[in-house]
């Protein structure tokens, strides 16, 4: 059985009208042509919807909602240490399962596809993920000093976690390898972890010069910048993805354009915690792929990558004064293709053959009209809310608003019930 | 006969639950403890939404949305002289007419309750603004090189708007004095104006160093930047709103600190058309009243308040490196309180007494999960969409989620045919 939809725009086709037909996990034709249907095929009427290529969460932390509006006011350090960690130490692996469904309904609601997502209870992570029919890049996030205090135990969770979930969920799941920092996991352990991606063909996902403090301490203790640090343990030997690279030289730059990391730009979070401005035009300029990710909800506050596209195009033309700095077609880009990138996914971009990872958003609203161009419309003028239906893998995930997956109000019940027993 | 709102939450009170009770125009009672109705009043159970102030978009051009998506990569001087004011002298009244009520229907169902707006046809903006029920400070922006020049027209103009509207609408209309800008008006033009506003006890309302460009056609034209050319005209005698003012330096600063000039900062369409970044923390340290505008649609792209607030806050951080700069309070305050400054509106805090410009929001969404935080959720988590109910002078403009006063329908119709006939 498959999926017609008729009457759908696309971005870059002004307001022509389209068939899209999904066969299985696939987009199997496009066409201004009728499509005729199969009669196993239910046809789906969107008059006049954009159609566009789902959302790519490029770095996240689901199960963080639990800490939305959290000490909106200090700087990341004192953030982490005095307000996230100490709540984070006692969450029990089911907390992490209904904070990462509450997280994951936020996140299929606006049009996400997919998220790279970095945590700890990693097997309740992927059981939500598992559930809820979306895709994901899922890591535990190691720290460790040296192997002999703690290293060895962290590594192999990240193994087991990997020998479980790997290609899981119909190959929806993937793992990645995950040392948190360059400054809290020592050189043992970053070495070890390399060991680990390469013996298994995962991905690295970590963090990446997110802050001057970060910066100055690995150039203490190591004499480089965090990217040289990296490097110079042959790290970039293994695809990574990169979040933040926020205060990164210009040799920097040309060090993680020649080893192909990709970053995954965290433009809200950056700003909210003080850690300043990634330059993102100075990467693209060098051919950097810059994915886009929100961080987790507790320095957004939101997992909504329309406004996370539009945050980082603000944020790229206003101090630079540049209005050339990141178009449109960049931005949906940068939360769209150059996530899958990051992500090692196969392309989707509504062309047949491709996966079908598809978002529908209704451009009725008195918010888009005119919405003659689809780009400008999606980039600019929409809003999370518009997203009406989403497909992941030709799954459908959420239909005329109503997520299909998740029951939502059991999980903000249970979040309630957590809430106050970890807040009080 | 009154409205009884029942299980409210207040942005500074966590999960209190509050009974409001509004009598003709104000805000009559606030309480813990339950409000008796009268047999007239209409009770309103909100099942925990949150009420706030209504937002007050301190600069826009109302029909600007026509020309939403157009020319979105340009920078501000380009903008305008190819792409915007070739549309904008074809407009008719009645097209500038279905294009305010098409904005408006946006600005309520965003939670905006008053608009400074500046543009032409007048009178037609005045009218959809009268019959939305919002409060509106409304001006005819001149653009004259001197009085000889067109100057005397425009004046006219202006003096018959305010003859016409001044107080109108049950007082909801007020009318500024809109020089459009210090090098779009000559020296007499703005002498001629300051006069007119003193006569009438108007207030001002333009634009001030916008771009770096501006600041230096002013300079090479006066000898001084834009705000000490209008101080040395006298300009700032009369209660002023200063849209953007962002090529400021130590010393406008001090200036516009001193002439109690109150700015309407427009942070998303200064960083889209790369105007640069107006220096909010060093404004509000010297104790600069700093309102929040949209500017027009088309440059910026939506007229939403809440996504207006939280660019303002990001984009004070991120460059800024100060995670401390701009609070969820400050952020709400210059999108309400320091509106209302600007605009020359009375208080509206909620208190008994405030006239009764008040905003519910829901807070049962995935994306406001936890809300306990109502400022930060206000301010950092929620999205326009979760509006259900607008009132402004204790009159209903929406009411959970549909729209009251306007025909959205036959709004988008309207604009929709104008759309075909000026695009085309």
């Amino acid at each position: 059985m498959g999926i017609l939809l008729r009457d759908v725009r696309l971005p870059e086709h002004g307001t022509a009208s389209f068939w899209i037909r999904i066969r299985g996990n696939r987009i199997d034709a496009v066409s201004k042509e009728p499509l005729a249907p199969d009669s196993e095929d239910e046809v789906v009427d969107t008059g006049g919807k954009l159609a566009v290529s789902g959302f790519v969460n490029a770095h996240t932390h689901l199960p963080m909602v639990l800490l939305r509006g959290l000490a909106d006011d200090v700087p990341l350090e004192e953030w982490l240490e005095r307000h996230v960690w100490p709540i984070e130490r006692k969450l029990s692996p089911e907390d992490v399962y209904w904070c990462t469904l509450l997280a994951l309904a936020e996140a299929i609601r606006g049009g996400t596809v997919a998220v790279a997502d970095m945590y700890f209870h990693t097997d309740r992570v992927a059981q939500a993920v598992e559930e809820s029919g979306i895709r994901g890049v899922l890591s535990y996030g190691m720290i460790a000093r040296s192997m002999s205090e703690g290293g060895e135990k962290e590594l192999r969770t990240t193994e087991k976690v990997a020998a479980t979930w790997r290609g899981a969920a119909e190959g929806r799941i993937d793992v990645a390898v995950s040392p948190h920092s360059a400054y809290t996991c020592g050189e043992d352990v970053w070495r070890a972890a390399k060991e680990l991606a390469q013996d298994r063909g995962l991905r690295i996902h970590t963090h990446l010069s997110e802050s001057r403090q970060e910066v100055a301490t690995v150039r203490a203790q190591t004499g480089g910048s965090p990217p040289e640090y990296l490097e110079r343990l042959g790290i970039f030997e293994v695809p990574t993805l990169a979040a933040h690279c926020v205060q990164v030289s210009e040799s920097d730059l040309n060090l993680l354009a020649r080893a192909g990391v990709v970053v995954a730009h965290c433009p809200k979070s950056n700003a909210k915690l003080g850690s300043g401005l990634a330059p993102v035009a100075a990467m693209r300029a060098r051919g950097i792929r810059v994915a886009l990710g929100t961080d987790g909800a507790a320095s957004n506050n939101r997992l909504d990558m329309i406004e996370e596209l539009r945050a980082a195009w603000l944020l790229a033309r206003g101090p630079s004064e540049d209005p050339r700095a990141l178009s449109a077609r960049d931005a949906v880009a940068m939360a769209t293709d150059e996530g899958r990138a990051g992500l090692g996914l196969p392309p989707a971009r509504l062309r047949p053959g491709d996966v079908a990872d598809v978002v529908l958003l209704r451009l009725d609203g008195v918010h888009t009209t005119p919405a003659s161009e689809g780009l400008s419309t999606l980039a600019f003028a929409s809003q999370s809310s518009d997203v009406t239906d989403v497909w992941v893998a030709g799954k459908s995930l959420m239909r005329k608003g109503r997520l299909l997956t998740i029951d939502e109000e059991r999980v903000q019940s249970e979040v309630g019930r957590l809430l106050r027993r970890h807040m009080n």
